[in-house]
């Protein structure tokens, strides 16, 4: 029982994967080749060879090609926020978690998201969509450090931080080849950022 | 000679202060009364007593009041930058500067930023001009780091830094009363990155 359905999920997960990732395909290329806003659904699920209805069963609106996905990231960094052991400190947790972080929800999609940043900039409401999605990882990061009793403005602060090296690494890493993998990129910042940081220690605030 | 040009540069920048002043004030309160989008020139420098005239004077358009002298900053930036001793590193340029820049550039205007920031929430295309301000600004940070000889890299984090510290400590200090000086946000922000900076020391980069 259990055997057969893991392998009936199994189908169906290849199966769902390759009509998503061909309408994925499909999209991307099309907004590439003539803009994002002269795209239609009719014309991605034309040239992914399915039905406007599949597309629908994919996804929302062609908006949500670029953005569909993300929504479960908030939620699975605050689950790993939650499960470290609570005497690990913030940035401890930062510089042990974001680069498998980083590595398991972008780093298998270095050509898809280097295009999707690509469309994203042409577009003022494809910014804004952006930038919200940002706000809400970023409010997600405060919330989990408040959570394991971190007080504000430090919880504010670390999140900043976890923001600030993963988009720096995110851009070295799609600007690059990708031949060397996201981790890399985060362990890359993170040794630059500590260098930089060590400098706090001996400087006197006014 | 020297004396009368600075004793008539005195005058004129007190009498544009005037008007430019009523104008910003005008603009200000009827953008928060009846929306930015719904506000027209000729409202506010009918509002303000002047003619539309005296408003195209100092600002190219409506949103111009609400953006308007923000261009002088990245070129103070980096004056400032160019002008610190080669051998101070970029995080003590940034703990020693940042609260005197915060206090010259907002300090005197608490209750104007206040609303501004209201203001600009509401509308999409301000929101989108504050972070092409906000871009430009970090921009500016970046190259003045590297014309100091700063890689790249280090250059960007600093400049993240930077920008971390001063929104957090603008949105602290805007959401006060007010009674104590922005600079103050900013220490209080610094002291609080310190801290959470210095567990990097002790943190192996996996």
């Amino acid at each position: 029982m259990t055997r057969r359905v893991i392998t009936y999920t199994g189908v169906m997960a290849r199966w769902q994967t390759g009509a998503q990732d061909r309408l994925e395909q499909a999209a991307l290329a099309l907004f590439l080749e003539q803009g994002f806003s002269e795209t239609t659904v009719p014309q991605i699920a034309a040239r992914a060879g399915l039905t406007t209805r599949t597309f629908f069963r994919y996804f929302a609106d062609k908006r949500e090609v670029l953005f569909g996905g993300d929504e479960s990231v908030p939620a699975l960094v605050q689950h790993m926020l939650a499960q470290a052991p609570p005497e690990v400190r913030p940035v401890s947790l930062i510089v042990s978690q974001l680069a498998s972080f980083a590595e398991t929800v972008f780093g298998h999609r270095h050509q898809v998201l280097g295009i999707r940043h690509q469309i994203i900039r042409t577009d003022q409401g494809l910014r804004e969509r952006e930038l919200q999605k940002k706000a809400t990882l970023k409010a997600a990061i405060v919330d989990g450090f408040v959570q394991r009793g971190t007080d504000e403005l430090t919880a504010t602060l670390a999140a900043d931080l976890a923001m600030m090296v993963l988009g720096t690494a995110l851009a070295r890493w799609l600007t690059s080849d990708g031949s060397a993998p996201l981790s890399t990129a985060v362990a890359q910042v993170l040794a630059a950022f500590r260098t930089l940081a060590s400098e706090v220690e001996w400087t006197t605030i006014p």
